[in-house]
């Protein structure tokens, strides 16, 4: 069972690099501010950056400023492949992307520093179903299966407080570049029933159900009327 | 802390007042009604008055009639701004408007005196994370970042009353025009049901998640049917 | 307020009307069985009949089969008129709507007694806010504000049973014809849950929203690529 | 009331029968592996079969991978058959699909060895409506009304465990190939709660009411503008 774990966390981990960016990358969530990738971990093929540009990405993120860090979450979906047979897989898995960036001043925060932490489905599914009082914590090692595993350790904590409110903590401890950091930042419960909502919406498309709502379906007889049953 | 909580009070309160219309505006949400603006408090540039027609505007609004005010309840979906990649960004929040009007006899409404107040992300969130017997209490300052900030004050108040159901009272202060009113609607559990429901139905859509979920999605590799695929 | 109440009952009512069908009537809920509108209670005019052919209808309610009585349940989307403008607005709301239809031996329903009882949004919104234990019940007058006002009677009950269960039992008292009759289906939790579930889906096309989601946008700033981002 | 229970699981079983695939068979929805049918109950014709391919076939299954057996859950829509009228009416109803196959290993598992039970709309709301400490079971006769009604019996148990978490049990006791088995599958309160949001999403889709909301909608009145409308 451990490995299964370490299976799943080493594909979310995955996500979470290719999420990384370099300077002017066009798939910087953060628009806002000039981009330069602090830390670069990442050793996969980033299919997105062979292929130059998407005309029609989005960047919606839902974005918490609190004092000492910022919070950005926004839905990465699945990648399909196409089968010999015309039909779709999922190639790789959707996930939530959690970005924290420290605070630098008063309403500014330092995007050059920010850290991701990339929720799998089933992490997705323990923030929907915390209750009152309760929390959880999640490991990542984005190294894993490659030479560096172990070498960075992220941990989010999500830990409930008063009134509804919880407590979000990314721990990043990377061996080496000897560093450690941990960035914090507290939700209100209107903030995460925000996050919960919009997690609940956006958990059958990361799992790509959504798909399967929207293909096009055989009928039970073959009919004149087929072509415009398939239009 | 608080100069961002401003911040978020102007960035709805902008939306307030570029739904604040003018006579025969085609943005009017009260089409049953001839409208005339009565307060006129923007200083923003109306994006939409300059265009002229949008043919697929959609009058949609949650409506419920009491005695003293009626409310009418719709969402106002974010804009977008297309970047020089192709890609979009949203340019300005979606918000979840609430629009109080006074009765003025059986089932009569004096929609000229009618009064907006948009509800942010979180704002919605507050209503979606509301427990029984809870209420919760929103400020916003119209005027925030001009010379007349402060001069008018709004706040939506929302409490918990028995059985499930609910009181929103709006209050506008005007100290320029020297106005106080305020505004009272009591909902049933039922109604306040409707309002839950279709507020978090509206949620991802303020936040622009649909927008992700539609998107043209790159594919791992690229096959002759890359134009199926992107059809 | 009590004339506010009525016009409500009016309201759903004109829809139950409505679908209130003909011998051979294309718009006939039940596929499964011939159909003969053994009351026809309606004065208003029937926009669908008029049209003739529907070639998108769809069939596809949520049936419930009991010893007694068979209830079908499916949603009712509101009629949009287009403006002047262009825009569209809601003509008439849409509805959850209940038939029930007798038992007539062991798996057989009698069709032609089928009964209409058309939810409105509220009314949908009192069915998903029912806390266990809780109950509700609801009056309509299909003929509200014509001559013949308060000589049929609805009135649907749902009460909580033990275990999550609901009972369900629609009463028609029909002055005229010297009617009287009760058809009642007790729902299961887990059939409850699916009513929940698929009205709580349903409530936001009912009154209309998913249009407010899927009109085309106005951007805010007019550039080349305008006919891209309509298209 | 027995009779209409065994029809309900009759149609269930039947959606099972027609999934269980042949060698090669593109519908195979475990395309990670060789595929082997190794029971074949199925009298019913298999529609899909007869029809080809299916050029937007989608694979994206909810996968859990636990020590003893994995879980494979993914929504099967229903199919419509065309009426002379046009319009679209439920052949054959949705169900979600669980998949359950033996470990073999450490994270290996006999996809040869898999069991199919199809959970129908009410089966789905068992599921939706559970409340803590609670359970359910379901039965299933893949043969019923054929003559090897009885012969083959599939139930399937879920039970409530510590913290929110459930434990699946599916039993297969065949009399005609002298088998008996039983696949388990433990799922973490995280897990269920994904199973428990993917199926709320799906369950409007499984009864088809999505259809409703995707039809073309005749309008009030017949303008000039009915095929901008009805584009």
């Amino acid at each position: 069972m451990m490995k299964l774990k370490q299976l799943l966390q080493s594909r979310t981990h995955l996500s979470e690099n290719l999420l990384h960016g370099k300077p002017g990358d066009i798939r910087n969530p953060s628009w806002l501010h000039a981009f330069t990738s602090r830390v670069s971990l990442s050793t996969a093929t980033d299919h997105f950056a062979d292929k130059g540009n998407y005309p029609d990405r989005v960047y919606a993120p839902y974005c918490v400023y609190k004092g000492k860090a910022s919070l950005t979450v926004y839905p990465v979906l699945p990648k399909f492949s196409r089968l010999d047979s015309g039909g779709l897989k999922v190639d790789r898995h959707g996930v939530m992307m959690l970005q924290f960036s420290p605070a630098v001043g008063e309403r500014k925060y330092d995007w050059e520093k920010k850290q991701f932490f990339a929720l799998s489905a089933v992490e997705v599914g323990s923030l929907l179903s915390l209750s009152p009082g309760g929390g959880c914590e999640f490991f990542h090692d984005p190294s894993m299966k490659t030479s560096n595993a172990g070498q960075v350790r992220k941990s989010l904590s999500v830990k409930s407080m008063d009134g509804g409110s919880y407590f979000l903590s990314l721990s990043v401890v990377n061996n080496i570049q000897k560093t450690n950091e941990r960035l914090a930042v507290p939700l209100t419960a209107a903030e995460f029933a925000v996050m919960q909502t919009a997690c609940s919406f956006a958990l059958p498309h990361i799992l790509g159900w959504d798909r399967y709502m929207n293909q096009k379906l055989p009928r039970t007889e073959a009919t004149p009327s087929t072509l415009e049953w398939d239009r």
